[in-house]
């Protein structure tokens, strides 16, 4: 079985990559840039130019699952949310599912269901998270949508909750997330599942079952 | 049979208005402020006030379709397109679902269905089209999607064609969208359709049979 990971360069995305390399589950890194490329390599990981506002559809070629992890993060406008949050991730559900892949797992966004009770700041990108979720649930595609918290660069815990109300830090690390994303990869099984994803007491078998 | 303007203060909305209240078709205009129910009411229209951004849900009650003909328009950001045009028409969708009305009528844009191959300035606009378009696609509510190419304001000339090849202006003013708007809400049978609408040599009934 193949992963191929859209938006491997992102942080989530390297620490997924390499995490899931470990563990002898074999990820297909699809990166903007050729000079992407070379960090993957030199970790052993396949590596692929495409272009969420381009061809990609190569890079899906003998992949078995999808793991979205793009944004296009904070750096740009609400112009780019549009393009590669929602309009990269409707592509991607596209292309997973006219090449016949099995699954696509959704980094998604904690409360992107309810975009309007966001902060102000952050409702638009909310409206593009819930759009792309709502595209991948319609899809007919097998499915997981992960929903983190707000994110932090701290040491893993691998424990987790999947409310605000239980979790004592109300964040989660990247780290996390990408632990949680291999326990999905390694559970070809879980599907049709939404989750939120926040540091806590549990074991991530305990919130994803 | 009463049917919702969601967007109905906008140049479109309000033409539809008026074309429809004098076909005898009843209108409900939802507008986002008190001053500007004023223009409605001085036309014996019926007008509420509704928020896209906020309480609308109401306006919805008693109405059996929708005209949804909103937009943040060009004087707002790409921030608005994703509240607006995207995740207003998503959550009138929802509402139009929860309360059960009939037929969902989308003004969308011409070529929307492909974002990535308009005018680079427009392609985060056409991403959230193509999604609100998919979204009450998918909804199992009954719909009709026209697609307008670029509007104008010149007199209406009760002419049309769904293909730019097939259009002298390969424009279309926003008199005739009105027009064809009524002609949608005069053929309540017409549904699961997605039209082009262009200016051109056919009477609307050629294109909406």
């Amino acid at each position: 079985m193949t992963i191929l990971v859209v938006g491997a360069n992102g942080q989530i995305g390297k620490q997924f990559c390499e995490q899931a390399q470990q563990a002898g589950i074999a990820v297909r890194a699809m990166v903007r840039r050729e000079e992407q490329l070379e960090w993957f390599k030199a970790r052993g990981i396949e590596a692929v130019i495409g272009d969420l506002e381009g061809d990609m559809a190569h890079a899906f070629e003998g992949c078995d699952e999808v793991v979205f992890t793009a944004g296009s993060g904070p750096h740009t406008g609400p112009d780019k949310t549009l393009l590669i949050d929602l309009h990269g991730a409707m592509r991607s559900v596209d292309i997973a599912k006219e090449k016949g892949l099995k699954r696509f797992v959704m980094v998604s966004a904690i409360r992107a269901e309810k975009p309007l009770e966001a902060p102000e700041k952050m409702r638009p990108y909310m409206a593009a998270k819930l759009a792309a979720d709502r595209y991948l649930e319609n899809s007919g595609l097998a499915h997981v949508i992960l929903k983190p918290g707000p994110l932090t660069d701290e040491a893993p815990t691998h424990g987790f909750v999947d409310s605000l109300e239980a979790s004592p830090s109300g964040s989660i690390t990247r780290a996390d997330v990408a632990y949680a994303l291999v326990h999905v990869a390694r559970h070809p099984a879980l599907e049709n599942r939404s989750v939120t994803l926040l540091n806590g007491d549990q074991p991530i078998d305990a919130l994803l079952s």
